[in-house]
């Protein structure tokens, strides 16, 4: 009778039943010999018998994958991320060693859209500021100000930033919301594969002059704030903006001038830092709203981005093509 | 030559350039001499031409349709109104004279639609309380004690009281969100037409235990304070309930006994009376949000509207079959 298959999982105990439903661990178990969870801290032990794994499931905090930690880990084959970004956790030498790398971050896509469409429906219709409104006590004619600005997701042009998965995952639930043009400026995305996906590929310029725009784009050089002065410039008078990316893409200063000067309706659940000082501008300007960094995967989600990294894994065993696969090619324009 | 037909409009003029977009009067004026806009003061003026009125388009504030006035438009055939509720426009009468009725709900019910579901997703995530509390200066520490009630629009059952338009159209976009299952109380829908839709038939009761809960029924005697201390007591602790229909579909009182009582997570575009009094407590519970009645069409839905009403007359000009008919059988359980 031949062995089973040994996978380990190197994360944070703490993390094991916020990722992974016992159904899908019973899956896992079905074919390997199932180690850990080892907290990043204690992997290098010599004790831990990580050289006999096959495939390791790594999440949130795990360690960057050195070359002493590969030197423990003989027989890695797979490292399948139950999160998204594996930027700090795998790098050439990885690749070089034949070691395959898959993400989650299909699945953390889902829930980061939900957050960008339902808040842009939000925003249009001044919902957080009407439901301050209606707190404070104010009467119908009060309100009524708001009235001509008050917008529909339809009948509407939005300009999305980045066809990451995240802004193709946007774009599919817009399909949904009667005649939603989308204006894309993605610099990697070809004309066909905007018509592929119902977009306008458009310049940055004509995207940041629709009345809703939405950043999707990673945090590389090249993003660093690109919602500037300039291109902040563009937007229309009572546009809205929402980030749900990265905060160093949006220049906060120059964000916070452009909200004093005009009517936009920004919702950032990103920034730079994060979370920003108790006394930060940003948190007192009337027409900026912040989350804490909560648009991705916090409870179902993350349960759907175990399961995601757990098949990953019964796929590889299986002999089956990966569907979740990062190279090393995809790395330098990734989140 | 053929006269062509007559058409009037008889709404408030205020409202036309809120629901008629040019291009859409021009196309009805390609076909038919179109009288108005009379205001609904003036339309028993002896002067006024609508006796010769083939097809009126009415709005929103629009007059009842009463003896004296039916006897001022004996050539009516087609009362096509461009907002939702026909109820106090039309009754009986008009049905035994033969004028067939159309209204705008299936328009208005799209905006709606989209309000219920952005604030099922916001109102999961608790996105309003997070927002306030940012701009309340607090840490990240003090945030957290939300995250383990931050939930997503997957993977959860929702209950919908009322598979009216709005309801049905809540149920078509919640099917673009994964794994969400749908319990459905409709005392009008049977399991085939459930079945069509791809929900579960169920009980008041059961439909109240869901962890979200969304009312999409009509005002009718049958459903006044359907939402009531002993069905309250079904919603789960951090349930969700929305209501975008009627306010006297919920017992104010028992809704803020019950807030106060334990966690639950409440949106109101709709009370009773409305707006609320300043100093009502539903204005100051801090798990109960206001919004002033806004979730129905507002802008580029309100053009939807005045274009379906266009579209019903020149259907009936052209002898097609209307779209959006309201029969005397419909009028009991409709909004």
């Amino acid at each position: 009778m031949q062995d089973k298959p040994i996978v380990a999982f190197v994360l944070s105990a703490g993390l094991m039943p916020m990722m992974f439903r016992p159904r899908d661990l019973d899956r896992l178990r079905a074919v390997a010999d199932v180690l850990g969870p080892f907290e990043p801290a204690e992997i290098l032990s010599p004790a831990r018998p990580l050289s006999t794994a096959t495939a390791i499931i790594t999440g949130w905090g795990s360690p960057r994958f050195t070359d002493s930690l590969l030197a423990a880990t003989p027989n890695l084959k797979l490292l399948a991320h139950s999160a998204g970004s594996v930027k700090n956790l795998v790098d050439e030498s990885t690749f070089t060693r034949g070691i395959r790398t898959t993400n989650a971050a299909a699945a953390n896509a889902v829930p980061v859209a939900h957050y960008t469409v339902a808040m842009m429906v939000a925003l249009l219709k001044q919902i957080p500021w009407l439901i301050r409104e209606m707190t404070l006590g104010k009467t119908r004619e009060q309100m009524d100000q708001h009235v001509p600005h008050i917008r529909e997701l339809q009948d509407i042009t939005v300009g999305l930033i980045g066809a990451s998965r995240i802004g193709r995952e946007v774009i599919r639930l817009l399909h949904a919301y009667p005649n939603v043009q989308i204006k894309l400026y993605d610099p990697f995305v070809t004309p066909a594969a905007a018509a592929d996906l119902g977009v306008q590929l458009s310049s940055l310029e004509e995207t940041c002059r629709c009345e809703v725009v939405s950043l999707h784009a990673p945090k590389v050089p090249a993003t660093y704030h690109m919602m500037n002065a300039q291109t902040m410039s563009l937007l229309p008078d009572h546009a809205v903006l929402i980030n749900t990316s990265r905060g160093a893409l949006i220049d906060e200063s120059a964000l916070i001038a452009e909200v004093r000067r005009r009517p936009l309706y920004v919702l950032l659940d990103v920034t730079d830092p994060e979370p920003p000082p108790a006394d930060s501008p940003l948190r007192r300007e009337p027409n900026i709203l912040l989350t804490p960094h909560i648009a991705g995967a916090m409870n179902q989600a993350r349960f759907s981005m175990g399961e995601l990294a757990i098949d990953e894994v019964l796929r590889f065993l299986n002999g089956q093509q990966l569907q979740h696969e990062v190279t090393l090619e995809m790395l330098p324009t990734q989140a």
